[in-house]
């Protein structure tokens, strides 16, 4: 965990963080938007997953995403040939984003676009599986990612991950067969932490497990109420 | 990066950190033990990595472990299993060790051992390819760990880590066949950042490139001055 608390400004950083967290959701939901927070190790997939959604869903809703990265825009770029618009955050040092950092992306979303034309926000945290679970940016739901390479003991070890997310995607299924993985030990593991998260083993690869993920998606903009006017 | 200033005491977080691993390795230099540090993404084999170590070297040399989780003994237990001393250290929320921490590792090596007998204390650090990179403990050489199946671009994208490692290990070279990975891509990645670093390539599983990897390891214990008295 980081300091979260600064004495000399005498406000708790996560308080304070999450103040920041309410007013972006208070954005999107003024706009009708939905918004995901994407979160996992380096290299569990996110960018990759991210590609497959807005293939198979950018033509039935219209979909920004707010990319995090420490350094570089490689991830950003990949995305950009979706033709969706991508607002990229280099975080610097910082292991992960804040609601601070996600208001710039919103800024932006607002004087660069039409923020009530957007159903669905995808935000890609930096590759962390510790820090970013704690800095809720305004998201509607955590989505955490969890590669099948990583290990079964995951769950327990990193447990503030796990019991914050309401979506666990398993990466990487087509290299199960190559690994000594008993992908029933994983979710056991993750249920023993949060019961009622939605579990979707998947791969972007072969493609398996990616309709169920599309479809939980599509259940998390379909509960955002639409806009009545814009506003 | 965490809040590196902590206003109310007046001190650089950092800085503070840096003193006390300065403190750390000035025991171990007085001891005569060799200390590396082991960082890595959560799943690239940290542990494994060191179960082999262990295996092969501790017929030769005296080595302690010094397990950072955030919770649970999971890798402690199965390092115990090779007949070592190993001091658990759970991190609680912290994603990373800091010099604190491990000073109280070591304060247990000086109270239930005899430190001035051990050659090498490898430390497992917090799976986070972040955060741990800027937490010296008093190690005298970085190790970081990357695994095929994360991605070539990580050294770009999570550039600290490895601008500090003095080895890197390229892990899980078994499953390089599944992926579309290019190792001299990640190789080439790594050299931008810091042409000097070690690489080695290994697989746990098959035990190819480990012998390297062993050598390094003995390398660094030669050179550590041996003790000419307990003291």
């Amino acid at each position: 965990m980081h300091q979260t608390f600064d004495a000399a400004l005498g406000i708790n950083l996560l308080h304070a963080n999450q103040a920041g967290a309410d007013r972006n959701r208070a954005h999107f939901d003024n706009w009708g938007i939905t918004c995901l927070n994407l979160m996992s190790s380096p290299g569990a997939g996110k960018t990759v997953i991210l590609e497959r959604t807005l293939a198979s869903l950018s033509a039935e809703m219209k979909i920004a995403v707010i990319e995090g990265d420490m350094t570089t825009e490689l991830d950003a770029d990949r995305l950009r040939c979706y033709g969706v618009p991508v607002i990229a955050i280099n975080t610097g040092r910082s292991c992960h984003l804040d609601s601070k950092m996600v208001a710039g992306g919103i800024h932006r979303l607002e004087h660069e676009y039409d923020p009530t034309t957007f159903d669905l926000v995808l935000v890609e945290n930096v590759g962390n599986l510790v820090c970013p679970a704690e800095f809720e940016v305004g998201e509607h739901a955590k989505v955490a990612l969890l590669s099948v390479t990583e290990g079964e003991d995951k769950p327990l070890k990193y447990p503030i991950m796990f019991q914050e997310a309401d979506c666990l995607l398993i990466t990487k299924m087509d290299l199960a067969p190559y690994l000594d993985v008993d992908i029933s030990r994983i979710e056991a593991n993750v249920r023993q932490i949060n019961p009622d998260v939605t579990i979707l083993p998947v791969s972007a690869k072969t493609g398996a497990g990616l309709q169920a993920w599309f479809e939980w998606v599509q259940l998390q903009v379909a509960a955002q109420p639409v806009l009545a006017v814009n506003c």
